[in-house]
C-alpha cells in the first residue's frame, strides 16, 4: 500500500453561491465541493482542512487547503486536473507536497483580509456580490486614522461576533489600513489570527468613524471596554476577501508565488 | 392631460442572468425588467427602446434606453428613483429629457464594444461570467495586426451570424484594436453599426490569427469573400461588453459624462 502524503493547495473562489467554507450537511460549501473533486481525482475519500472558516458570501483571492492522500498524482499536475472537476467559481492555482504534519489552519502564521466598499452614488451592477455598496461619501482620511488604532496586540472582543469558541480573544494586528482608489474604499487587515467577523466589525467601526459616531481617539477605549455594542455594525459579507496567507517553507513560497 | 415627453436613460447591467435586452415572452430580459420598473415609477405603461439587442450573457458598461411618458418626475431624480425598483444587476446612472423624436437605436451615431479574453493558465473564478477563459497563450501582436485589417468601410457579411435582417451588411469600423493588460487580452471595436454577432466573430477570427489559422494579410480577402466559414468561430457571449455610445446633443453629453 502506498504511503500517506500531505498536500497543500492554493485556491481562489467566488463565495457568492456558497454557504462558506466549512463542510456541513444542508447547504453547498466550498470545502465540500473541493472534497468531492479531490475524492474523484484521487480515487479515495479525501478530507480537506481549510485555513479558516469563511462565512456565506465571503470570497477568497487566495486560500490554502491541505489533505492527506495515498494517490501518487504529482503535485504539479494537480491544479489542472482538479480544476476540470470543479465548478467555475472555484479554481486551484497551485499545489505542493508539504511536511507530513502540515495543516492549513494550524500551520498558518498570519493572514490578510481585504474589505471592499463601493462608495459611489450609483451602484455598480458588476460589484453587486463583490463589494458593500455604500452611497454616502466616506471620509477615508478619518477611516485610515481609526484603522491605525487597531494595530498591535489587543483583546479584540469588542469587534467580534459570538458564535465560535476560542481560548483567547487576544490577537496581534500587524497592519490595519483604509485607503481610497477612485470610487472604492479598501480596508486591509493583517493579523496572526482573526476572531469571528472581526474584519467585518472593524470595517463597520471605520464607517462609524467616518460618520462621526466614534472618533479615532476613542478606539483604544473601545478595545479596552470589550463591549461589542460600542463598535460599529458588522459590514455585510460580500465585501470581504481573504487576500494573503503566510506559511513556513515550501507552502509559504507556493502561496505567495506571483504576488508582490 | 400632461404632454408626452421623451426621456433618455443611461444604464449598465451584468447580463449573466438575462436573455439579452429584447423584450420577449418566455425568459427574463433586461429591457422587460427596466420596463416594469419604469411602469411602476411613472404610473403608466412604459415601452422602452434600447440602443441595440444584446444576446444572452452579454454585458453593458453603458447602455442607452429611451421612452415616452406623461409622468412629470424630473430627469435628475429618475436614476435614484428607478434604481430602488431594479434588481442589483441593472443600474440607471443618468437621465435627460431628449428631443421629442429621439430614439435610442435610430439616433445612435456610433458604438464601441469591448471583448475580454482571460488568457491565463488557471481560470479566475471572479471572471467566470465576465470574460472568455482561453488558457493557450495568445499572441496579442498578431491579433493587433489582424484587428487593424477590419478597420474602414467594408461589407462585414463574413463576420456575422445569420438571424437578424438588415438592409445592408456594409458598416464603417472606426477602430478595431487588440492589446494585452497582464493576463487579459482586450479587443475593442468602434463602428457606426454592428451586424449580428459581429464583434464575437471578429474576436474569434483574431484568436484564429494568433493560432496561425489565418494570417493578418488574409483578412481583406476574407472580407471580400463574404464567406462566414473562412472566419474564426463566434467567441462566447460572456466576454462581450457594450462600452461606449455616441449621440448628438444633450443625450451624447449625458452618455459620456465621467468617461475620458
Amino acid at each position: 500500500m502506498e504511503e500517506l502524503r500531505t498536500v497543500a493547495l492554493r485556491l481562489s473562489y467566488d463565495g457568492s453561491r456558497y454557504h462558506g467554507w466549512q463542510v456541513q450537511k444542508t447547504e453547498p460549501t466550498v470545502g465540500e465541493t473541493l472534497e468531492e473533486a479531490l475524492t474523484e481525482l484521487c480515487g479515495e475519500r479525501i478530507h480537506v482542512v481549510g485555513c479558516g472558516r469563511t462565512d456565506a458570501g465571503v470570497h477568497a483571492r487566495t486560500y490554502c487547503a491541505s489533505f492527506r492522500t495515498r494517490s501518487r498524482i504529482p503535485a504539479d499536475r494537480l491544479p489542472l486536473a482538479v480544476n476540470t472537476l470543479l465548478p467555475p467559481d472555484i479554481a486551484v492555482s497551485g499545489a505542493v507536497d508539504a511536511e507530513p504534519d502540515f495543516n492549513a489552519i494550524l500551520s498558518c502564521e498570519k493572514k490578510e483580509y481585504t474589505y471592499l466598499i463601493c462608495n459611489t452614488r450609483i451602484p455598480d451592477p458588476f460589484l453587486r456580490d463583490r463589494a458593500w455598496f455604500y452611497p454616502k461619501p466616506l471620509r477615508e482620511d478619518v477611516m485610515a486614522e481609526a484603522a491605525k488604532a487597531f494595530e498591535g496586540t489587543h483583546d479584540f472582543r469588542a469587534v467580534r461576533s459570538v458564535g465560535t469558541e476560542t481560548k483567547t480573544t487576544v490577537r496581534t494586528v500587524y497592519w490595519c489600513r483604509a485607503a481610497r482608489d477612485g470610487g472604492m474604499v479598501r480596508v486591509s487587515v493583517c493579523a496572526d489570527g482573526f476572531l469571528y467577523n472581526m474584519v467585518r466589525a472593524i470595517t463597520g467601526t471605520l464607517v462609524y468613524a467616518s460618520e462621526g459616531k466614534i472618533s479615532p481617539g476613542e478606539i483604544p477605549a473601545l478595545l479596552e471596554s470589550g463591549d461589542r455594542c460600542l463598535a460599529g455594525p458588522t459590514a455585510p459579507p460580500q465585501g470581504l476577501y481573504l487576500t494573503r496567507l503566510w506559511y513556513p517553507g515550501a507552502v509559504g513560497k507556493m502561496m505567495n508565488d506571483g504576488l508582490e
